[in-house]
């Protein structure tokens, strides 16, 4: 089938799966989270994260003042609370009492850690970049905390053991399904020899 | 049991899924193809999407001299093409010569657009900035190209239809499950209601 081309593009959709996270924030004694599925790593060394928020969001003034974020990657069978942190805005209401989400303190920034995440990664902005109607913040990772029994030896994710949840658009998710072996070298090689 | 926490980060690791993406690059007449896990949606007015490329990449030199990208999102199906094309790099091999990689035109950018990709997202680039070991080419999607039998009428991907490979790290790659509808408000009403 021709494939459909669009080139008035009036709002930017999903159109392929993303991780569904919540970034936990915290200033002045006052803490939130929010779903984000705009985020993405952007360099080894050192090791930088960034999240992609708008101006609007109760998230983004909470980083602003306190220069710190985390990002809590979700398992599966959390998807009701990620749902649920999205319907609503710190604004309104304070999230944490709200739905009753369990956190920790962060190691190396006062920002809460979720508990029920099966990695989080501890951020502290390095600099903030304004790129269309969102602010890109960008974070060193200070701290990785993680839950070992969701990894294996190499630190990579068993998805015999974990499933992560996944944000596909609207009120959609989805979740990574087995994992699949490549080995990428053998691939290459054999698929140049034919 | 207690999360492990690590403050000493060598290097960024892959603990979450991300979609396993091929972004086309094209400059002088050459094109290449590059497998990408560092992409993300920035803004909604205008529609920005962004790559992380380390300047050591050939396609980095090819966006630098043309300013566009285009980033395709690739079904489980073309997993072992993902692996192949991850597993070497365009100074060395023309690899859609040596892959035999099906593309069309870009509608707006002179960029190969990959014909097994389920959607593409046609960028021009409309600002570079390094952070650590990568730039980001922040990319104006200046159009997309879909497969309009992966899509419902909402444009949300229809995951019975459409498997989208996820890259795990290293070797391993993984596909999105089935789709799950968890009505945000209500969840939140509910939880709230508690």
């Amino acid at each position: 089938m021709p494939k459909t081309v669009l080139t008035q593009i009036d709002q930017y959709y999903f159109h392929y799966p993303s991780g569904a996270t919540i970034v936990t924030s915290q200033a002045g004694g006052k803490a939130n989270a929010m779903a984000v599925a705009w985020h993405v790593a952007m360099s080894h060394h050192p090791p930088y994260y960034l999240v992609s928020i708008s101006p609007k969001r109760h998230t983004h003034s909470l980083v602003m003042e306190s220069g710190e974020f985390v990002v809590n990657f979700m398992p599966q069978e959390m998807g009701e609370l990620v749902a649920a942190v999205a319907a609503c805005s710190g604004k309104d209401v304070d999230k944490f009492a709200a739905l009753r989400i369990a956190s920790c303190p962060g190691s190396q920034v006062a920002v809460p850690v979720l508990q029920e995440a099966f990695a989080s990664y501890e951020c502290r902005v390095v600099s903030r970049h304004t790129y269309g109607d969102h602010d890109l913040f960008m974070g060193e990772i200070v701290a990785v905390q993680y839950e070992p029994s969701a990894f294996n030896e190499r630190l990579l994710l068993d998805l015999d053991k974990q499933h992560p949840i996944l944000y596909m658009g609207a009120d959609y998710y989805s979740s990574a399904g087995p994992s699949v072996y490549l080995d990428r070298e053998k691939l290459f090689k054999s698929a140049r020899a034919l």
